[in-house]
């Protein structure tokens, strides 16, 4: 005990952890490791008073000081039903039955912190609503980009911008995959076995990060925050990484772009765009730089202008830190008679969403087509007619005989002209294979 | 008046503004501007109650709208003695009369907020006492990187960590001149002038900027944070940019470095390093991609690892946003009975600084020197009995018959050894000039 706490009488904040992996383990040993220096900042107590982990075998009190100590079960409801408990963490993840678990606590004036991203982007209006109800706050900055501090500034310091445009590099996997890919000129699949060999990407199922289901729910958390407005997983549109070759990667950067997988939220005209898919973006723009596992979220707001918050976006260690951050914000100023909200749910609007076809990009495609006279002319006459513009073409020569490669890049198009185009060339007898079509976003 | 302000009965939280040049009218209008937008995130009415401006000709009542309408005098006093003012926001710069103001505010329990750094890295300490007696909260988001989030996620999102160090580029003025110098190939003195054309550095004395002082007010105020230990401005070493050649910029490029003006504060082994001046750093490393008037805060925490908050340092519209994000954090749950304090001061430590002198760094030294045999034996001599180390050395031809610049990058030397070694090397009879002399910062 430090002298600190030994001289003043403080406040204990009664924190109580469902689920005991990989973070929760972590934000124990934070807490324990820091509890006497987060006495002297906030003048309280963080102090872990029950743990519930289903698989009690995952609880290894040999191994973490002081955990026999604490009052550990099995049973979730242990947790809930302690009078005592001011802060519920869960850390269960997936939604089933971490939403029965959240929505118990808040229903019983409990706060809640939680990293849960599914959670969150699938049922966070009703977990919101039974917060407010109970005059208590669930907050989440751990569950978009680990420990880089994002909902907070959006919540309090960002709090009086409209955000127009939200653009964030959220899955460290596929950042990492795309960064190996250009870096070492690996191919897609060698890049995920790297990534797999070092834990970035899981090994029996990689498909939540590379088909862009991580990002999503991201977004759409980071969405709803940005435009006062609830957007739900199932309004994201997606398209992961996997369809991203070393070629188009090669070509990018001939013509000064990097491949990235965005997470772009817009809104224009109360209408919310929100898509998640690989893209172009210029080599020189800040989000380039964005390198392997890191992540960041930059933000377009109409007083702040440009702004990006960068880190570590995934990890035990960062994603305690937002954890415990969290339940910092909580514990300051707490009150157990009066409780309160610290940020509240701002979907106080119901926008409509922009659908994909309708939505205008520019595209890089690829192409692989018959070496001869006359085939740029036919393809240009698709395109045409389906109102697609070229910005620019330039022509490679591909391995195979008798084959060049065509690379597109059009004007801001609208989407569904777009597909009916590459769906029209695609049937042309001089076209052997539409081989890429990526957006490309000049973020300007 | 929206239909919520009519639907609903919502306390007002009633803001006097002191001061009200450039940045206080902008705060004016945000405020005015997104009024029923914040009272449907806050469930409080921002409501401008009084202005005081000692030269009342600034108030301009015909070109903003409202304003005519709110008590507006030329004395500070009419603010301070209101009963009914429950945020006073300071805008009137430098320390005298300004301290009094925040002191008297605070002292008869109003809230603050400032943008103030020249005040809080000179006088932070007792101003940030008198808000803890008084129970209230002394914020300052503004007064580092105008619209950045920064302060806020050190002071809540990361406050479990240990920051180890904190680097910013946080001077937009120079950052201006310094990308200017690079891209466009300009000397200090042209890229100073074109600063000053675009309204970026003050015209008449630029020297706030340039000299490092500003940056040296933020450092302070930064490092008071992160290391919760007092650090004020006369604490921190600093060099300003003026010494910087078009020549060093190039050397700096073609050894895969950019030259930025840095202000790091360290922690190590409780002793705080806090220190502005130009340095080489690592062209790949992402603080080297912030470039104009951007500016950036790099920070390590044992937990949170790196992370980097980035945007617009300065301007009316970025800073007005951070001031209304700390009226915003105020008024959310705010009480007028029973007051309370938001994050608080954290200085609970008293650390020792390290001095300059004893600080280990690399270091890019350019020196003319007569161009004939035996000329470097004689200069490495003098680096060897100073305890300085060379890690690279390359010969350049200069312009003028008969003399040679060399350029020196040391291994990591204690800084009063370098300097004793650059003062022998000049006295060589060999040594023309020694022309530059930068730190290296390799932020790995």
């Amino acid at each position: 005990m430090s002298d600190y706490i030994k001289d003043k009488k403080i406040e204990d904040i009664n924190i109580g952890i469902i689920g005991f992996g990989y973070i929760a383990s972590c934000v124990y040993s934070l807490i324990r490791e820091q509890r006497d220096y987060l006495a002297k900042k906030i003048k309280k107590n963080i102090n872990i008073a029950r743990i519930a982990e289903k698989d009690l075998k995952k609880i290894d009190s040999s191994s973490l000081a002081g955990l026999k100590d604490i009052k550990i079960s099995s049973s979730a409801s242990d947790v809930l039903q302690d009078e005592s408990i001011d802060i519920v963490v869960e850390l269960v993840g997936g939604i089933d039955p971490a939403y029965d678990y959240v929505h118990e606590a808040l229903s019983s004036g409990k706060y809640v912190v939680t990293a849960n991203k599914d959670l969150l982007a699938n049922k966070g209006g009703d977990l919101f609503a039974a917060a407010e109800k109970n005059n208590v706050d669930l907050l989440f900055e751990a569950s978009v980009g680990g420990g880089i501090p994002i909902i907070g500034p959006l919540k309090s310091s960002l709090a009086s911008n409209n955000i127009n445009e939200i653009i964030g590099i959220v899955n460290g996997t596929t950042n990492y995959i795309l960064t190996r890919m250009e870096k070492d000129n690996l191919s897609f699949d060698e890049a995920l076995k790297k990534a797999q060999e070092l834990g970035y990407a899981e090994k029996s199922n990689p498909s939540s990060d590379i088909e862009g289901y991580d990002s999503a729910c991201k977004l759409a958390i980071l969405s709803s925050i940005a435009f006062n407005s609830r957007v739900t997983l199932k309004d994201v549109y997606k398209e992961g990484i996997t369809g991203v070759s070393s070629d188009d990667i090669r070509n990018a950067l001939d013509m000064g772009y990097r491949i990235k997988l965005l997470a772009i939220g817009i809104e224009e005209n109360s209408e919310i765009s929100v898509r998640v898919h690989p893209a172009l973006i210029p080599a020189d723009h800040i989000l380039a730089s964005i390198e392997d596992t890191f992540n960041a979220v930059y933000v377009y707001g109409n007083y702040v202008g440009e702004m990006m918050s960068y880190g570590r976006g995934a990890g035990d260690r960062p994603t305690a830190s937002s954890v415990v951050g969290d339940i910092v914000k909580i514990a300051r100023n707490f009150d157990r008679n009066k409780k309160g909200i610290i940020y509240g749910c701002s979907c106080f609007e119901n926008k409509k969403f922009k659908s994909i076809d309708d939505t205008v990009s520019k595209f890089y495609i690829l192409m692989d087509v018959v070496d001869k006279p006359g085939v740029l002319a036919r393809i240009a006459e698709v395109f045409g007619k389906n109102s697609v513009s070229i910005e620019s073409m330039v022509q490679k020569q591909r391995d195979k005989k008798k084959s060049a490669g065509l690379i597109f890049i059009t004007h801001e198009v609208v989407n569904k002209n777009l597909s009916k185009s590459i769906k029209d060339i695609s049937e042309l007898d001089v076209v052997n294979e539409v081989l890429s079509v990526i957006r490309v976003e000049d973020l300007s």
